[in-house]
């Protein structure tokens, strides 16, 4: 079933669970938590941060007459940079959001090469620069610095693991506080990130 | 006639004018123009800017068997931000480009409320923010700091004119040069309004 707003109906998929207990914002996506934190970032004037649309190849569109515009024909294109990015106590800041429903692993084909790029040049141009993970068995979200995701990522072109180890995301990663209106409050993480390597983003 | 890029034939909409000569890149738009300078900024790694998606409202998506998805309708939505941003030695950088046709003035409308709003909030959060605004018949390019575009803006609401006089841009602005290369290097702009605000990137 579509709804208007492009959503599908998340109601009839769900299922009852052992471990539904543990889900406290059942039916949210990652996604819509961040993007409800960042309103709340920026009507308390602390970061704005905005999700970049969808990037759309657009083929054809009709202009019905007295009506707005339908795009009638359009394809979905990869996107050539991360989701999320903006600006906080005067740095720039550029981010992606990833959830898995492993358990033991966050697989790297989660990201593509060209974000991968990206994140080095930002990083390269002093920004701050990481990858939100969320676990969403364990229902726990950390900030890896995209340092450190750049060395999983190159390292499995050379015999490394396909995937970052829970462990490794627990040790190199800064958990994301949930709060009542920051539900993916990452600006603690960022903070605690700075904090611990005294002001530079560099890898711990 | 469409083609597959989603882009019209400019060519059988070219009419010879008596004012032809005074068009150095005639067919290409601002922004064909600020995409290509943004492409040699990246390969030079002088900064990191990227357009916007198009925000687009999904309705209908077809997933046809063994093939991409197609979407099958969808609206353009009004951009609560500014088409531009990324990162400039260090600095988070954000702005809008806008052509007019107007021999005398820019006009406001072709600005929104929204885009105003945020605009002052990444000037508040210490961001570079202005609005390139080109006069094609001169085919001048102008930067124009967001703290001005603002006052502009609201003085509409209080008797103020509706159009920013082109005198004035040219005095409150900064010409953007055009290099062969970097056919709007508004980075060199930005560097001449530094240098005149002493780091500071306050209203001159
Ligand atoms: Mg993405
Ligand atoms: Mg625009």
């Amino acid at each position: 079933m579509q709804y208007p707003n492009g959503k599908k109906s998340s109601a009839k998929h769900y299922r009852p669970s052992v471990s539904q207990t543990i889900y406290s914002n059942r039916g949210m996506t990652l996604e819509e938590e961040i993007n409800d934190t960042n309103h709340y970032y920026l009507a308390q004037q602390m970061a704005i941060i905005h999700k970049k649309p969808t990037p759309v190849q657009i083929v054809h569109v009709d202009y019905p007459k007295r009506s707005a515009a339908v795009i009638k024909e359009a394809y979905f294109k990869q996107a050539s940079t991360t989701d999320y990015n903006g600006i906080y106590k005067g740095k720039h800041v550029d981010f992606e959001a990833k959830e898995t429903k492993n358990k033991q692993s966050f697989p790297l084909s989660n990201i593509h090469m060209h974000q991968i790029d990206h994140m080095k040049q930002i990083v390269e141009h002093g920004g701050i620069c990481f990858l939100l993970i969320r676990f969403t068995l364990y229902q726990e979200t950390y900030l890896l610095p995209a340092e450190h995701l750049i060395t999983h990522w190159e390292q499995q072109f050379t015999g490394g693991r396909k995937s970052i180890r829970y462990e490794t995301v627990k040790k190199q990663g800064y958990i994301v506080p949930v709060r009542y209106q920051a539900k993916v409050d990452y600006l603690a993480a960022i903070d605690q990130y700075y904090m611990e390597n005294g002001g530079r983003h560099h890898g711990r």
